[in-house]
């Protein structure tokens, strides 16, 4: 079986790692380019493939971005995972807010802004406390297209800052910890889900996840709450793969819905090296028509931490601490280049091995 | 950096699955239709490569067989890894059990035939005992070039089956178990050992490994003198990379070297499920001048069994109970087509895991 892969970064990278154990064949496309890959060799030179001869040439397919086009997937005549509707739900902030809202998904409140009229008025009117978050209503990722309104005042000028898109307006949660639930259904029903994982972000990009049995149990209550929720989506949208939902935890305890990624993501990476079946394998498994399977911690705690604008010198990315993943990219400000891992017995231990690193790294 | 394997089999592949998260770009050449290949798809079509196109591609090399040629590789101005030495070591059976003996590694004892003047004279006045082993000195893997010889009357016989080629006759042992130890040595002399791994062979075809911290701790002084037999292979070859030996513990105990393998080894393909560092991996850090890393068991008991000749049901083989390794490879009678892993707290579970594949599998 061929798989068709929309993308041409890590998270196809790590697929096809993952699945070619399995049996399977990984293409990779371009869609700017036109160009299909078959190796996984950054140096590797494309060959220049319509979208129709990618077509003709995999059995099924699946995306790396929840950006890759609606209509492109929608008219392909072959399997596409996730389906097409989650992605939709996924891709535009006001839709994925109000879907959320509508499976009672609790979510920080928010309001749509189109025109200047939404400015004056109607959020004026309503009782949205400040500050608050403005966001594009599509192609955000890592803190792009984003902005913060400390209060009403501000609100016309951070619009204008964002070229007066159609924008997303939320209320900032104060939030005790980031986490996020990822779930993978398969074409049986069956839904597995990992633990939940604390993330924290600098400058908004993910900057390291801590997964850990203890927090689980700790969070019991969380960990089941999460899981209800991400069910609900995987059952709303007869969802077939690996499903993300980021959550924050507030002060008070409450667990709110931030976003879904109808995909593999970051803060699942961990799983490669500290589970019993990577967030990879089981999205393979659950599109090529197996069953998902329930992943067990191979640590009490693991934690996963990018490699971000830059790599540290080799002689620390190589020690006997941490399971490495380069991604082949160049280096670049703010790029994600990498990723490692580290297992150990509690949460101390984690938070040293990453910490020699984030030393290394940066100077603050 | 670009790694050149000689040989587009299974290790290589796994090589690969395990290097390119590394950083490392892989190309795989087939020595005798002179093609190489970049991809691990295996509808992939090779490019025609010329041997000097290969080398002037690759920055270092390794073999994916000890069966190589040695005068070809000696012909690289580049690193190749193993070490030659080491190879011409162990492609011949008589350099190779003369070698050991050498280093004070006992193994089974035994005799050069080269002549119908050996069989009748030199054995006839040697004090070997029967039934022996008559082997083919060069290309033996899998059982292949083998004949069981019950007593001295039937050698002349077995030689003549041989095609009369040269072959050395080794002592039958009365084995209780066999092992196999594996390490791996680095540029700055550091050496990593894997638990010693216990192999069944069907057909003189290792069937499947059993792998335990309670063996090991059992056997703490097999585990010693192993690693003392591997280390002196290591250091009297300055050898770079995985090695094996094939290890027999006789019925009184005593350890005797069978046979050793400058390469990675289908009895360590456990490794990358059920340890924190797989011989992949290690061999791959090594050969690149990075530091070894110590591998820790994940579980308290790994099996890991081949998939020969014939894959079972998909419905079995994708099940909670194993991690799958396809190769990718046409099915053919004692082909090895995969291997599972099986990850549990004891040897019962992990033998009952293993024998409900072979049930499937062969009707004896």
């Amino acid at each position: 079986m061929r798989i068709g892969i929309f993308g041409t970064g890590q998270l196809g990278q790590m697929l096809a790692l993952s699945g070619i154990p399995l049996g399977y064949e990984f293409f990779f496309y371009d869609l700017t380019a036109r160009k299909i890959y078959d190796s996984l060799n950054r140096s590797r030179t494309g060959v220049n493939y319509s979208l129709e001869q990618f077509i003709d040439l995999c059995d099924i397919f699946t995306y790396e971005s929840e950006n890759t086009d609606v209509d492109l997937l929608a008219n392909i005549n072959k399997p596409v995972y996730p389906p097409i509707t989650a992605l939709q739900s996924s891709q535009e902030r006001f839709t994925e807010k109000s879907f959320l809202q509508k499976l009672n998904i609790p979510t920080a409140r928010f309001d749509l802004i189109t025109n200047n009229n939404d400015i004056t008025t109607k959020i004026s009117n309503n009782n949205l406390s400040f500050p608050a978050h403005l966001k594009t209503l599509r192609m955000g990722y890592d803190g792009k297209g984003q902005a913060i309104v400390p209060n009403r005042d501000c609100l016309k000028k951070s619009w204008d800052q964002l070229n007066n898109q159609p924008c997303l307006l939320e209320e900032h949660i104060n939030f005790k910890r980031e986490l996020s639930i990822i779930g993978c259904r398969d074409q049986y029903n069956n839904i597995i889900y990992y633990p939940l994982a604390e993330n924290y972000h600098q400058n908004r990009i993910l900057r390291y996840s801590i997964i850990s049995k203890q927090i689980f149990t700790d969070t019991k209550d969380l960990q089941h709450t999460a899981q209800e929720y991400l069910k609900s989506i995987l059952l709303e949208t007869n969802y077939i793969g690996i499903l993300a939902l980021e959550l924050f935890e507030t002060n008070t305890g409450e667990l709110l819905a931030n976003e879904m990624a109808p995909r593999v993501h970051n803060t699942g990476h961990w799983s490669i090296d500290g589970s019993t079946c990577s967030q990879f394998e089981n999205h393979i498994r659950a599109i090529t028509g197996k069953i998902v399977k329930q992943p067990r911690m191979l640590a009490e705690c693991v934690g996963m931490m990018n490699l971000i604008g830059e790599l540290p010198d080799h002689s620390l990315l190589f020690n006997n601490d941490y399971k490495i993943h380069l991604y082949g990219k160049t280096a670049r400000p703010n790029r994600k280049l990498g990723h490692i891992t580290a297992l150990g017995p509690n949460r101390q231990t984690i938070e040293q091995k990453l910490s020699q690193l984030t030393r290394i790294f940066h100077h603050n």
